[in-house]
């Protein structure tokens, strides 16, 4: 794996609430366009990644947009379930201090 | 610079509109947080940016989030004038097939 692998920002559709990034390569992209649902490369796992392909919390994607230098791509998108595997809609549900200000959705016990 | 950048994600405060991504590291983090104006680590330039010091278009700090894993950084932020060197608000202004979705703030040939 050689190839560029750049960052993917999910953006629920409706709320605007920014929900995970994630990379992608130009496997992913294609496999995201031609299905209509979010697909990524898993920097741990090294292989194409079907978000929700162990939790059922697909991403149907509505618009993809691309940045001015296209090195990051903004994924506009609805989210089945919870997007963080932690059971918070949202990646992003601590500030920088530890405080949690997102949503919990599930229980990850029930999920995964 | 062997130190790791993390991407930082630069969302409209108010509107939650996705302005930009760009990259940190520690010393771009610490003075975002000493200043509460967004500083970036420039790949291209390889030195630490203050967004805006030369556009004067600064991004004013209102909150920090984190992401499940600590490898992600979400700034919600006040953005003066326009985040994009093109003269778009957002950097994400076109979609993948090229349609202009975003909105034209300022005239780069007046600001740069």
């Amino acid at each position: 794996m050689n190839e560029r692998l750049i960052p993917a920002i999910a953006q629920d559709w409706r709320t605007g609430e920014v929900l995970m990034l994630a990379y992608m390569n130009d496997e992913a992209l294609a496999k995201t366009q031609e299905t209509g649902k979010a697909h990524y490369w898993s920097r741990s796992r090294n292989k194409i990644w079907l978000k929700g392909e162990s939790s059922g919390h697909f991403q149907l994607v509505r618009e993809i947009r691309v940045d001015c230098d296209e090195d990051a791509i903004l994924l506009l998108i609805e989210q089945e379930g919870g997007a963080c595997h932690t059971g918070y809609r949202s990646c992003f549900y601590r500030t920088i201090d530890g405080r949690v200000v997102g949503e919990k959705v599930f229980d990850p016990h029930d999920v995964y």
